[in-house]
């Protein structure tokens, strides 16, 4: 039995949702049932992409599966979804993303109209992130075996000479940035899911981050580390940072921006804006002598506006990640525990 | 409606467990639907795998999507044949495989002994393969929003230099060779997923062809085209290389291996062997005069010991495909046209 659901058990024999939430319990699978048996350097160093030279060229390869639901959502809809999880992916390994492969998993009977509508949706995606499709697979099981369309993007892209990055090259004194507004993404997919009847402006944040990375890192150096909160959000990526580089990380509170809409959704059903998935974010832990010219980069570009610096790394309690409330207490962000709901992305 | 099922009519609004077939109409889908729209050079040539330039490396990288029923089967489960088959759609494009991915979409529910012996099962075919699965990926969905377990692999591989290898490079004059029997993947999912009361040894032939496939390519040059036969069947990958080529492909049924319960298997139940499923076998375009010491160095190689030269190309009847059969007369070898059963790989 798991021991992470406070006074609930679980039959550890089966997967469970929780175990593709993005948060400890899918931390606990990759960790311990998949990173062994595969054991080799590159995956372990468990960051979004692999990163690894081939003959003398610096590449990131990346890989990512998509299984939202709905699969059409005010922001985006899966094809753009998929495109830009791995544009992203690629990024936050410092690389510049070049070509991606589309795999998908179609159920008989899926609307051609709504194919061809994600099938354009990736083109425009892809031709805004300026990389190129060029390899594909694509697989029809029958009804009820899969649900509608899931869509696997992988993707290469050349690391530029120099650029090191990963989740465990924080170093105390850096400084974590966040690119904007978290929760948004998570929020959406949750109230148009259930078909809650709000009346709400919330889209998704999908966007390709990795023009705005790009020039973060020509401004100079000083970027240490790079990630999406994307399932588990902000709180369960910062603590994977602080345990890959076994370093602390305190936040503010009150300087990690939530759209007002976004906010009041989450309080009125109850959820952490803290652990929502996010499309279009990211967190950079930047040397202190760098950050202030990282920000200004990251807000003088669109999707980097309302970017501002969360918090530092420090050397007290390698692992964790605690916050100053705005009540002025201080109080441990765990990961997520306990998927919220599941097919986020 | 589309017009491929002879007599019938079909819904064109709607995608069919037909366009997942490997078949005609998976073709219309690929080359009417998708390439179109992400329209470029790479992604047209409609290879096994893509191949481009990267900072002066020629690199080539594939997709593939496993959603085979039943996921263990004899000679092989979906692990096995997730990595056995992105290794053989890189070394089909003259590659040698180096990195691949994993991403995983689980159904909630599935059993974690069988996720740890499918893992397994990939660590042991990446071995033998000798590439590294260096990045991943897992989303579990709902019960019922997939079925057990669907695996994607993607790959990089290292194309050497002056390997140009191609499914619009047959040339008139090229023998077309066989790695060996075909039809044992198929008839081995077939008859396993409909429980029929067989007493049949047949089993799948998954296997990595790279190791063959380098030797085939230092062997000397002439190697034009290389394509692993699997959804469509040999009869498809003709098909796919006599259009990408456009040129006439004449086989001779005779010299087609076919092991004896596999092929009264097919009689049985009806089936033609050149239509179904191969996991382990490829089929070579050789300029005549490196055809024999080609054909040797397959021979000598574990999967390839009943290889055999089985036809030619042709500069008559372009884009299409005829075959000498036993009794003397000569007939039309289309591409597979109507799905015989899904999920095969």
């Amino acid at each position: 039995m798991v021991e992470h659901m406070k006074g609930q058990t679980m039959n550890d024999s089966v997967i469970h949702l929780d175990h593709g939430s993005g948060g400890r319990l899918s931390y606990q699978l990759i960790t311990r049932h998949i990173v062994p048996v595969f054991d080799n350097p590159i995956l372990k160093q468990l960051d979004d992409g692999a990163v690894f030279d081939i003959d003398r060229i610096r590449l990131a390869f990346s890989t990512d599966s998509f299984t939202v639901d709905p699969i059409f959502f005010p922001g985006g809809d899966i094809g753009e979804l998929a495109v830009n999880g791995t544009v992203n992916d690629l990024a936050m390994c410092g690389a510049v993303p070049k070509y991606l492969s589309c795999g998908m998993i179609i159920e008989a009977g899926f609307s051609m109209a709504d194919l061809n509508r994600i099938l354009d949706s990736m083109r425009l995606a892809a031709k805004k992130a300026d990389v190129q499709i060029v390899t594909g697979d694509t697989k029809v099981v029958p009804k009820r075996a899969a649900d509608k369309v899931f869509i696997n993007t992988s993707g290469v892209g050349l690391v530029p000479p120099g650029v090191e990055i990963g989740g465990h090259l924080a170093r105390v004194g850096d400084k974590v940035i966040l690119s904007g507004p978290i929760a948004d993404h998570g929020i959406t997919i949750l109230i148009n899911r259930e078909k809650m009847d709000f009346e709400s402006a919330v889209k998704s944040d999908t966007a390709p981050l990795n023009h705005m990375v790009y020039a973060m890192i020509q401004q100079g150096g000083g970027v240490h580390v790079l990630r999406d909160p994307t399932r588990g959000g902000l709180a369960t990526a910062l603590n994977e940072i602080a345990l890959q580089s076994q370093v602390g990380i305190g936040i503010y509170e009150a300087n990690i921006p939530v759209n007002t809409e976004t906010s009041s959704i989450c309080e009125l059903l109850g959820f952490d804006p803290l652990y929502m998935a996010n499309e279009g974010k990211l967190i950079a832990c930047v040397a202190p002598d760098h950050a202030d010219s990282v920000l200004e980069v990251i807000q003088k570009h669109a999707f980097g506006i309302d970017a501002s610096i969360i918090g530092e790394v420090v050397a007290d309690h390698p692992g964790r990640v605690f916050m100053k409330t705005r009540i002025g207490g201080t109080r441990i962000v765990d990961m997520l525990t306990g998927e919220p709901f599941p097919r986020i992305c």
